[in-house]
C-alpha cells in the first residue's frame, strides 16, 4: 500500500471506447474498468457482467467483481470505484485516455490520486494491424462490397418511369428503401449499419447526408457503406456513385477527375509516403482538372473539402489520416480509405471510395468492384 | 472579451452522447461542440458538416463553421477548437457534463480556462418525457412488441425433433438465427437493435450473455430487445421468457414468482413511489418465494442481483433506477423498465421486463403482449 505506482486506466463500454474493446475483447453496453498495473492486467466488472466477463474475455486479463473492490478498499470510497480500485492496488497516478470521463479525474482527484493524459494513442499498437484483426476487416469488407452490388443490382433492375423517377417492382425506389434493405441484410450476416449513406441530386452534394427521397434518374447516387461486425467489432468502408442510364457531360467529367485522384493515389501508396502529401495531391489535382473548392453563391461548401482518407479498425475513424495536418509515414499494416469526391449542390457530388492495406511493396485493395458511373 | 463569462459545453457525437442529441436534434457520426453562452444555444461543426447541420438542426440553435472560430480567435488556438470558442465568447469557465473528456478539460487549463462538473445531470428535465418524446417511445415499443411476436412466432411454428432441438423450416432453430431475423426486420423499420439477447438454457442465467446455439424444447428462451430509432434516437425496452412446450415445475415457480413481482410493481407505480423501495420490494418478494440470491458452487452469481428497472430515452439506462441506492421519488413523465428476473445455472433464467409511462394515477404501460411462459 506504500508503493508509489503508476498505473494504466480506461472506463467505457463496447460502444464508446475502441480502446477498451481491444485491450479485452470483451462487448458489453454498460461502463466497465480495464487497468494495467506492474505489468498485469485487470478489467473490473459489475457482478452483472461478472460470470460472462471471466468465460467470454481475453485470456491475459484477470476478471474482478466491483464488490470485491468496495468490500476490500473500504466504505469511504463507496461509490467512486476508480479510486477503490487505486487503494486497492496502490496507486497514485493513473495514465488514462484523452476521452476518460472528466467526472473520475475529480473523484480522484479528492482522494489525492493524480490523472495524466497520455500522450498520443493509448495503444499505437493499434495503428499497425495484426493478420488477425487484417482477416476481420477483409471480411466486413466482403459484407460491404457485397452490400454495394446490392445498391447496383436494385438501380440495375429499376425502370425509369415518365416524371424520371425509378420503378422497382411496382414501388418508386426511394434513398429510404435500399437503405433499409442494404442494412437488414448487414443484420442477417452479423454487421450493424448505421445511417448508410445512400443520397442523390443536391442531397449527394453534402457528404454526411444520409439522404431520402426517390432515386431519380440521371442524378448522381452515393452509396457510402460502412458496417460494423456486431462480433468483433471491426468496421468497413466502402463508397461508390452510380447513374441510373446517361449522366450529364459535368457530371462525367466530375467522376473522371475523381476516379483519376482515386487510382493515382492508390498507384502511389507503399510505405514511407507522407499522409499530408496525398491529401496534398488531391486538393491539386482536383483543382487541376477544372474544379474549384470554396463556398457557392448561397454559401455552401463545394468542390473537395473532407479529408482523402481515414485509417479505420476498431474506430471508423482513425488515425493515420490523410490530411495536411497529419505527417505520419505509412507503413506495412495499416489501413486506409482513399475516397477522393467532388460536390456541387446544383447537381450533386461523386465520391469513390475503397479501403486498403498497406503492404512491404504497395496495397492490398479490399475492394474489386467496378468505379463505373453509370448504370443501365 | 474582458466579460468573465460561464457556459456551457458539451463535446460529442450523437452515439456518445444523449446530452448533444438532446440539445441539437442533429445526427452526426464525428465529434462536435454544442456551447450555451448568455441564454443562446449554438453548435459548432466542421466544414463537412455545416450546410446539412444548418438545415436539419434544431431551430433555436446557431450553427457555427469551425473554420469560422478558428479564424477569429487567432493561430494560437490552432488544434484547440473549445479553447478558440472561450476566447471568441470571451468565457472563462465552462460547466461540462459528467462524461466531458478529460483531453479538452487540459487543453483549456493551458489557456488558463476552468472547467467545473455539472452538479448532477447537464439536462435534469430529460427525466420527464415530453409529449413528442412519450410519442417516440412508444413507436419504438409497438416496434418492439412486434419483434416480440416474432420470436414467439419463431417457436411456435418449430417442431421438435429427437434430440430435443427446435426445427423451423427444415432449419435447426438457433439463437442467432432468431436474432438476425429481429434485428433484420427492425432495420426495415428504421431501426437498429445490436447484442438482442435470444438465450436459451444455462446462457439465460447469464443476464447480458446474448446467446448462441440451437433452442431447445422445455428450456427458458429469454428475449430481451431494445432497439433504437435511427431517426429520432430514442430507445424501446422489453423482455420475455418463452419455453417451447412444457416446463418443469421448477421453471414455473421461478416464473410465476417473477410475474407476481412484476405484475405488484406494476401495480403500485404512481407518482410520489420511492425507487428504492420497488427495488427493495423485488429483492424481498423473489427471497420470500424460496429463491436464494448469493453465488452457487461454481462462484456463479444467482437468485436477483440486477437493478428491477431503469428509465430510458435518449440512452437506454438512464436516471432514476429502481435500485436501493435511488432515493428519487416517480414523478408523471418518467419512462421506466419493471424486469425482475430469476437465474440458475443449472437450469437458466427467467426475466419478464415492461416499460411503463408514470402517469398523474399510476401508469400507461406500452407493453400488451402475453407474459406467458409456455408456447405450445
Amino acid at each position: 500500500m506504500a508503493k508509489n505506482t503508476v498505473g494504466r486506466l480506461i472506463a467505457g463500454n463496447s460502444t464508446d471506447s475502441a480502446d477498451i474493446v481491444y485491450a479485452t475483447g470483451f462487448f458489453a453496453p454498460d461502463e466497465f474498468f480495464y487497468a494495467e498495473v506492474d505489468g498485469h492486467k485487470y478489467a473490473f466488472v459489475s457482478v452483472l457482467e461478472f460470470a460472462r466477463a471471466k468465460a467470454e474475455m481475453n485470456q491475459d486479463v484477470t476478471v474482478v467483481d466491483w464488490a470485491e473492490i468496495s468490500a476490500r478498499a473500504g466504505s469511504e470510497y463507496r461509490g467512486c470505484l476508480p479510486a477503490g480500485i487505486s487503494r486497492v492496488f496502490g496507486i497514485t497516478k493513473w495514465i488514462v485516455p484523452p476521452r476518460f470521463p472528466f467526472c473520475y479525474v475529480q473523484q480522484l482527484k479528492q482522494f489525492g490520486i493524480e490523472v495524466e493524459l497520455e500522450n498520443g494513442m493509448f495503444f499505437p499498437q493499434r495503428k499497425i494491424k495484426t493478420a488477425k484483426e487484417i482477416e476481420f476487416i477483409r471480411a466486413a469488407m466482403k459484407a460491404t462490397e457485397e452490400a454495394q452490388c446490392q445498391v447496383r443490382e436494385f438501380i440495375a433492375e429499376s425502370t425509369v418511369n415518365a416524371q424520371g423517377y425509378l420503378e422497382w417492382k411496382g414501388k418508386t425506389l426511394t434513398c429510404e428503401l435500399i437503405r433499409s434493405e442494404v442494412e437488414a441484410e448487414f443484420k442477417r450476416k452479423s454487421f450493424s449499419a448505421v445511417g448508410t449513406i445512400i443520397s442523390c441530386g443536391p442531397d449527394s452534394a453534402l457528404p454526411h447526408c444520409t439522404g431520402s427521397g426517390p432515386i431519380v434518374a440521371g442524378a448522381p447516387v452515393i452509396a457510402d457503406i460502412f458496417p460494423r461486425s456486431d462480433v468483433n467489432g471491426y468496421w468497413g468502408d466502402m463508397t461508390r456513385t452510380y447513374v441510373k442510364g446517361k449522366a450529364c457531360r459535368r457530371l462525367r467529367e466530375m467522376h473522371a477527375a475523381v476516379l483519376k485522384v482515386n487510382e493515382s493515389v492508390e498507384a502511389m501508396l507503399k510505405p514511407g509516403i507522407e499522409c499530408s502529401a496525398m491529401q496534398d495531391f488531391c486538393i491539386r489535382t482536383i483543382e487541376g482538372a477544372g474544379f474549384r473548392t470554396g463556398h457557392d453563391a448561397d454559401g455552401i461548401p463545394c468542390g473537395f473539402f473532407h479529408g482523402l482518407g481515414h485509417s479505420l479498425g476498431l474506430e471508423i475513424h482513425e488515425a493515420p489520416r490523410f490530411a495536411l495536418s497529419d505527417h505520419e509515414l505509412l507503413k506495412p499494416g495499416h489501413v486506409i480509405t482513399v475516397e477522393p469526391g467532388v460536390y456541387y449542390h446544383d447537381i450533386g457530388g461523386v465520391r469513390i471510395e475503397d479501403t486498403v492495406l498497406i503492404t512491404e511493396t504497395g496495397i492490398e485493395n479490399f475492394c474489386t468492384l467496378t468505379k463505373e458511373l453509370e448504370v443501365s
